[in-house]
């Protein structure tokens, strides 16, 4: 969310070289993203956005986001798409950190989203989900059901000082989620962090994705659980389920779901927020008190988890 | 340097119906400018910034850097034009703070300006002068040469403590200027703060001019004599003396200094430092040990201020 790699214009004049974009206009750090450095650049060419990366993100798994972001560029999905430089590399690096340069995708997050977005971002999670298809690409998500235990484990007691007692539920969920996570369900490349920050609209309408350095091979219904929880939540915690009809009903406009992912989904969407859960916990632990940087608070998604432990109903009974 | 102020979509919403620019296509908090919120903003009107001002800047005198970035819009000098809403006014509120929105300004800043951009500056200083000449507003310099002592009685031992016995230095340097100081020279608006992070360029060339939070009526050689301090001096210290004749030989270009003006300008130059050294001396103070936030070292403006002290010749002998 912040600028952590200072760039200088004689730098970024250097960077610049490789590609046959022209001489930099307006150049500026953004907030925005994940905790990677992003800058606003504008040549003659037009306009586009630096990433460099920094912690988090395994340069490793650069080429995978990279090259998906290549495809859904080229398979009619709005996204930023990563500039080649004269020599046909995309990745690239800048004060010894990896760097990427991708167009400028317009659009607006929407802080509180309503019915009409959440079935907007729907449609737009379907319309990737179909455009991904084909990608050639491999990416294990490292942050899957298979995961939780073992990231769980060293952060229990953490747990049970935030709530008394949270560890005990936390591990019988894990073990719950375990044995009934559904294994038989369609696959695909997902964003798997269809948030609404990395979502933008145009005039209210669906206008691409952003910050796809979490997509990952994994069920395809796992991403609109995802997107469940991060969507249709009201600040009091309690659970929209108008939105949530609305985000699913989006979906499948593009791309109906079949018998195991709909009776899967109140499932996935409790393993989604055990995911969240556990990173954020994870991050909270790992935050210094009286940091200026403040993590995701925890209970957020400790009481998503809740919600979801009581079930929720996402479908009328006679569908 | 930093977002500080949060705006939400919906806020921003709301404050664009004061407008008549249409509905916000991209808004990204942007890490440019003295300590106050800016967002970069693009509508179907154009390109935008949003400035929410938060602590430094004393509401007060918005109403004379808006008008003063109005009437140096209007008179041909390239800077951020206040845009007014439906009803006339420029100075807004968003979150019950002060804000204005303003028009969007291409260009670079420069990191390590050579003597083509120092040049290019000077020029573009007196570019300034001469377009803020009839501007009716009027704000007295508080960080001026009056306003030395008093500013440091309270750092002498925070002075002492960055180098033992520096308190004594800047005391009798506060005293000899507080003496020699020049009465009769031109005045006007000037910059004061005419730095390279405040100072752009398209090719190489002078684009304009930003942050005019320190404006007021002043000595107007006093303002090339800051810029001298900021845009000549070598990262060890040194005084660039052909950067420094550049930068008036620019200024000259557009408005030939007086006699008095010249003879004056080191004893300005060796002031301009005092007033950074203060200043910096003040944030560093105030910041606390641990924090995040870096201030400017005080000591760059410290070793500023022996060059001077030694003397430093900007012309001729023959001129």
């Amino acid at each position: 969310m912040a600028v952590y790699t200072d760039i200088t214009d004689s730098e970024l004049e250097q960077f610049l070289l490789d590609f046959e974009l022209g001489r930099a206009l307006v150049f500026k750090g953004v907030a925005e993203g994940v905790e990677n450095s992003n800058f606003m650049l504008e040549t003659p060419a037009g306009r586009f956005f630096l990433t460099v990366y920094e912690r988090r993100v395994d340069p490793a798994d650069l080429p995978f986001f990279l090259g998906l972001l290549q495809w859904l560029g080229a398979h009619d999905f709005p996204s930023a798409i990563p500039v080649a430089d004269r020599e046909g590399r995309i990745l690239k690096s800048i004060r010894d950190k990896p760097a990427a340069l991708v167009t400028f995708l317009p659009g607006l997050s929407v802080r509180r989203p309503g019915v009409a977005h959440c079935r907007q971002a729907g449609e737009g999670l379907a319309r990737l989900h179909h455009a991904a298809n084909g990608y050639p690409g491999r990416r294990r998500n490292n942050l899957g059901h298979q995961a939780w235990l073992s990231l769980f484990e060293p952060l229990a007691h953490e747990a049970d000082t935030l709530k008394p007692g949270l560890a005990r539920t936390i591990f019988a969920d894990i073990a719950m989620l375990a044995r009934a996570w559904p294994v038989d369900l369609p696959e695909g490349v997902i964003h798997a962090d269809f948030f609404p920050d990395n979502v933008f609209f145009t005039d209210g309408a669906f206008a691409g994705a952003i910050d796809f350095y979490f997509a990952a091979w994994d069920a395809l219904a796992y991403d609109l659980a995802v997107a469940l929880n991060a969507w249709c939540f009201e600040p009091d915690g309690s659970f929209n389920i108008t939105a949530a009809r609305a985000l699913i009903a989006g979906y499948e406009r593009r791309r109906p779901l079949n018998v195991a992912e709909k009776s899967a989904l109140p499932l996935l969407a409790h393993g989604a927020a055990m995911r969240f859960f556990l990173t954020r916990l994870n991050d909270w632990r790992a935050t210094p008190a009286g940091s200026l940087v403040k993590p995701h608070d925890p209970l957020e998604y400790e009481r998503k988890l809740a919600v979801h432990r009581a079930g929720i109903s996402l479908f009328d009974t006679a569908a």
